[in-house]
């Protein structure tokens, strides 16, 4: 019932999005409907619909564009963020800049940015602040991973800053600003921003791992690709840092004989116990996510949150 | 007093923008503060306040941070466009690609457009719809130009399209915006908004005139910067394509004995009469910002609106 509830949900974000993103403009128009129609996981909807069925809301009617407006902030970014890192495949199609050139992907990113604020407006000042509030964290995420990357180092501090930035803020922002709408009190709204926020950590971590350990046909997309980039999971193990061009395993991967020094620091992370730690903490987060819901009130929509937790750290894609 | 009460204004709006790019991500804050404190016409800003006594507010208060999104929109586009047009210098200091690189100009832009957001959120659902509207526009009207450069032409009525979306939608929402903000009736909304939009359609051809015609020293960037980038002034003369890569133009430059394109491109601009036809459509655009005024009641603002028509035509940076 509940499932078929979010599918029927889920079926109406995504007509809401080819809706939203026409334009008379066809390049960006089509640019955008390539990059919003390549599948995903539509995990950041799915949990703001779940979260405004467990605070109260009888019907995602009203919800539809909100969730949207989330996924596409999401989207936009990937766009940009395929720019920086040179990507060149996405969920096993070719990335906007490779298909339609870099300006224009750029171009592509900015509109839907823009349209994000557009499914936003008819919600009113509350909303409106928390989405740019959650755009700027997830700008400043994006910045400080560049940084860290540029710099060739990454503590387990500044890690757990970018990924709460870049991943957690938006996740949160979605079930807060669905439970508000809902109607819920204080107490539910907290309690659901906090299980979203602490999914959001714990979908990047596991994301990172999967880059590290995950199959690349499963995926549809290279594994160590974010490692190429000086991102991904760049934990310390016992305060001593793992990764970075500088680190000791830069130092190690320029002594490694396979000359691939992607693979080779995969390999040195998978021997060096950084996965096993960054599951651990992926369990920590997806605990503090469970307790979280202790604060919302018993529904089918509640169990479901609770069992996608699971979901997400079991994930392999 | 009008013109002090602008000045003001105008320097209530840098603050605003000082005060809403604050980031502990100093990056962000540095290159953000880097574009804005870079001077700047504040042509939009200036409008938008003027609109709004025009409209009979009393004090500038209310509009301000209104005012500083319109003005950051405008920012946060330079920074995109002059990555995307591989420019060096604006406003004669380097651009934030060339002192950031491309990675951080790009999130440069992007966190300035969701800082704007940020302080149009307040304004409620009405000003957020118009807000976005205006930014799909420009983007529309970046995308059409960076379509046309690519193309190697442009006719009269794609120049038109491109300048109405990427310049004078911003100018019209701005002015809209801000009249209905000090309640004014319809009549006067739409007079204001009218005049707004053809002072954005003026500016623009007067802007692209002087990227031709220019003195660099006076302008603090090269001139014939955006015809190298095949845009600019690229109107059609008796319907026949003036500009290009393909078009009559470009076999005379490729004829040229200057062996410089640009340069030859420029020329033949010149001795074309592009520019007196380009001027002659900046005459009738301007003539149309005085005559919706006539929908406007008396005011002191409203003889400096009429006032800045002429300034517009007549600048020379």
């Amino acid at each position: 019932m509940i499932e078929k509830m979010i599918e029927q949900g889920l079926e109406a974000v995504d007509r809401n999005l080819s809706w939203m993103i026409a334009s008379d403009v066809k390049l960006l128009e089509e640019a955008g409907r390539h990059i919003v129609t390549s599948g995903g996981k539509r995990i950041r909807p799915r949990l703001t619909m779940l979260a405004y069925l467990a605070a109260g809301a009888p019907t995602l009617d009203a919800v539809i564009p909100m969730a949207a407006a989330v996924e596409l902030v999401h989207t936009a970014t990937l766009v940009h963020d395929d720019i920086n890192d040179h990507s060149t495949t996405r969920r096993g199609k070719d990335t906007v800049h490779v298909r339609w050139g870099r300006t224009f992907a750029l171009l592509t990113g900015d509109y839907l940015f823009a349209k994000v604020y557009e499914m936003m407006a008819p919600y009113g000042a509350d909303y409106n602040r928390l989405m740019s509030g959650a755009c700027v964290r997830l700008v400043e995420g994006e910045t400080l991973q560049a940084a860290a990357a540029k710099a060739g180092q990454m503590d387990r501090e500044t890690y757990k800053t970018i990924i709460s930035r870049k991943t957690a803020s938006l996740f949160e922002v979605g079930a807060r600003m669905a439970a508000m709408l809902a109607g819920a009190d204080e107490k539910v709204i907290a309690g659901l921003s906090e299980y979203a926020y602490n999914m959001g950590l714990t979908f990047q971590i596991v994301d990172d791992i999967l880059d590290i350990i995950g199959d690349p046909e499963t995926m549809g997309k290279p594994v160590g690709s974010d490692l190429a980039q000086g991102r991904g999971v760049m934990v310390t193990q016992n305060g001593r840092k793992m990764g970075g061009h500088d680190g000791p395993l830069a130092t190690a991967v320029t002594e490694a004989p396979e000359h691939d020094p992607v693979q080779a620091m995969m390999t040195r992370l998978r021997e060096s116990g950084a996965v096993e730690v960054a599951r651990l903490q992926a369990l920590e987060t997806a605990q503090r996510a469970r307790q979280a819901l202790a604060a919302v009130p018993d529904s089918a929509a509640r169990d479901v949150l609770m069992e996608m937790v699971d979901l997400v750290i079991e994930r392999e894609q």
